[in-house]
């Protein structure tokens, strides 16, 4: 009952791993994009920074440019898709392309969380349509489910596992004991991690997504540069072991929390310790899965894979069908929200529960001067272990929950008090519902 | 920045554990509503059967009607939302409610998956705009994900655990050894299971859901009528034990599968053993979760809460914030896509694994027997276990995937064999992808 719409024309700015499904899956699903968008899609320009290069997909070379800027303004260009990555040329190229009147599809979560509030005011001023759900957790669906399925929700908290580089390394240290070093190397030799590592490792790339989930779970503007990151390169075989023991898996988490009162929000990326029974300790290998507490919907979580080529592309091809069919409705997707205005509190004021192991001297009252220095910065205890071994001992204490200033104000004295030989670990612990 | 639009006036229709919750929500979160949709969201009624009685929410008497067909023609009003359930009078209102212009959502899934070629002919003739989100699974945003998110991908398969009632049974068993009976007693106390729990434990409920989402899935139309449905009351703790035994724990699942040459789709509800290491066996209680595979995206999961009053209430106002923000706009979601229009294929059709268990005679030639006859139809052994038990032996079997009239056949003929003393019981296995 369709009718013949003439095409929507796709200009698709980057060729690479990402690129190239987007290519394959525009060619071999276009009678069911056709059939679901109510016009055909039609591959109008491909822009590549080399024309040379040997490509995963078969691109007529007929539509290869290196004139990216070229592109994104031709009048038969509709929809524009920017798989570049990184800030510049992808932020000129994404801004003149809504100055020309296109929809914008884009996969740039260092863009989005770094300069997001430039992309969002040019699409304001030019009453232009922008998806970007490939930007968090590649092929799972997350951004439209938070900007619109929970719309008439409160979200709470998002615990998130979106960087599946540092899971595969956790898992496997959680799984055969093996080194940061040693778990690394395996990641690396099967492609979950590049050469140099920093990004992912420490912490980067999910800070950038924090970022991102932050803004549209709490109607604000949060940037990359508002997120507190740790990564995780200093967690030990000993600690993976350690929290194994007591029924806890170390993840690397990026954590978007309103404050208790409401007002602000806290935004951290750092490994932390979550019980076994957490559906997020089960998400193995280099899975991505977002955990969310609404007020009304209560525990939500999405799992899928969060990066890889034909993954990431599904979610760049579901954004493309939106646009189009926004096009042809001659509407467009709802804009940023950040009507809510909360501001980012510093990491001090986060809230949370802590495991902290400390070598100690083997004598009478060190547990009782440890517990004095915890109780005098407002710490209080849950559980504690000590394990003598010789004249050194293991004291090992879970605290209920407290700010992070109060935490950090604790160690610093318990390293100044001599029966402390050191600060073995500090790890936060998340996902775990008592108070 | 927005500009102050006028009230969209909002008629509920059913003010019970779903309505009241709806009714606490507009009114609680008023001020974010309105600052997400662009105009403040009012009640202009509520439709009840019987004026006299206690409610939940606190709802202004002015408010109430009886004569549901009087307030959904109202020119006043611009959404209604319906969370009668049933069919009639919930079709009829629907309808009306469409011809005279309303949005209009609902939560109603045994309407549509009996009769939901009326509805969305209607939603299609008068230009309405229809969402139904909370209609399966609750609060998991599942169907705006499936309609959009996964609009440029192909799914193959979707496991869901749409039950909440079957699941905390199955739980229950799982954890405890419980029978069938006392877990059930137990959900009818915490008021998980009804006092007539056939709905829910012969899988109705879940089948209504399993034809919506195939549906939505599969661009195609099925009704309940269409879906292959058994419960789960015939579970036996020692099956449960047994599956626990072999690393599987079972669940009711709801089955929507692509056929492998993607000409038709199965769709089932029935109870099956899925490994221990499979997301969707770590769904505990009366949670709900739905694993999709599609081509691109690969392996995806949506957790949450399956049904109760405020969870299910979020999935409504999120789809009262799309119907309003539409309405602005001047536009629609999308409708009901069927151009793939594949036909369901009969459960013979339908391909998975087996595990059967007999009771067999403990005498030479009796494997070779046994072997004999699944080689008959066809249907390849995976693993096969022997426990001798004096005169009797123990056999248990796991197949290679084989086609559901295969298996019957085998088991039929298996019966018939008199060195078979019984059939203790036969279980499909999911989401192993053993081939």
């Amino acid at each position: 009952m369709t009718r013949a719409k003439p095409a929507l024309r796709v200009a698709l700015l980057g060729c690479g791993v990402v690129g190239s499904q987007v290519v394959r899956l525009l060619h071999e699903q276009a009678d069911d994009l056709a059939a679901r968008v109510g016009a055909p899609l039609e591959l109008a320009g491909v822009a590549v920074r080399r024309m040379g290069r040997k490509r995963d997909a078969d691109v007529d070379p007929a539509l290869l440019t290196t004139d990216a800027e070229a592109l994104v303004t031709r009048d038969d260009v509709d929809i524009v898709v920017e798989v570049i990555g990184g800030i510049e040329p992808a932020r000129s190229l994404i801004l003149a392309a809504m100055a020309h009147g296109k929809s914008v599809v884009s996969a740039n979560k260092a863009l989005l969380a770094e300069d997001g509030a430039t992309i969002h005011r040019a699409v304001r001023e030019n009453g232009a349509d922008l998806y970007f759900e490939a930007s968090v957790a590649g092929a799972i669906p997350l951004l439209r489910p938070l900007r619109e399925s929970l719309a008439g929700d409160r979200v709470r908290r998002v615990l998130g596992i979106v960087n599946g580089t540092t899971n595969y390394i956790l898992d496997k240290m959680d799984s055969t004991g093996a080194s940061f070093n040693d778990a690394l190397e395996e990641a690396q030799a099967l492609g979950y991690a590049e050469a140099d590592p920093t990004a992912d490792v420490e912490g980067f790339d999910a800070a950038a997504k924090a970022a991102i989930l932050a803004g549209i779970a709490f109607h604000s503007r949060v940037t990359a540069a508002d997120v507190h990151r740790e990564g995780i390169t200093e967690i030990t075989a000993a600690d993976v072991a350690s929290a194994k023991g007591m029924g806890y898996v170390i993840k690397l988490l990026a954590i978007c929390a309103r404050s208790d009162d409401g007002r602000s929000v806290g935004v951290r990326v750092h490994p932390a310790m979550i019980p076994r029974s957490h559906p997020l300790a089960g998400v193995r290998e280099a899975y991505n899965a977002v955990f969310v507490e609404a007020e009304s919907a209560g525990r939500l979580m999405f799992y899928g894979a969060g990066a890889g080529g034909a993954p990431t592309a599904s979610a760049v091809l579901g954004d493309i069908v939106a646009v189009a069919r926004n096009r042809i409705a001659g509407t467009r997707g709802p804009e940023e929200s950040t009507y809510a205005d909360l501001k980012v509190h510093p990491m001090g004021d986060s809230v949370t529960r802590y495991h902290v192991s400390l070598d100690v001297a083997d004598k009478p009252g060190v547990l009782a001067r440890v517990a004095e220095i915890f109780a005098s910065h407002d710490v209080s205890i849950q559980t504690v272990r000590q394990e003598g071994r010789g004249d050194d001992a293991q004291l090992v204490l879970v605290t209920h929950r407290a700010s992070d200033a109060a935490l950090s104000g604790t160690i610093k004295d318990l390293r100044d008090l001599n029966i402390v030989r050191a600060v073995a670990s500090v790890m936060r612990v998340e996902g775990d519902d008592t108070p």
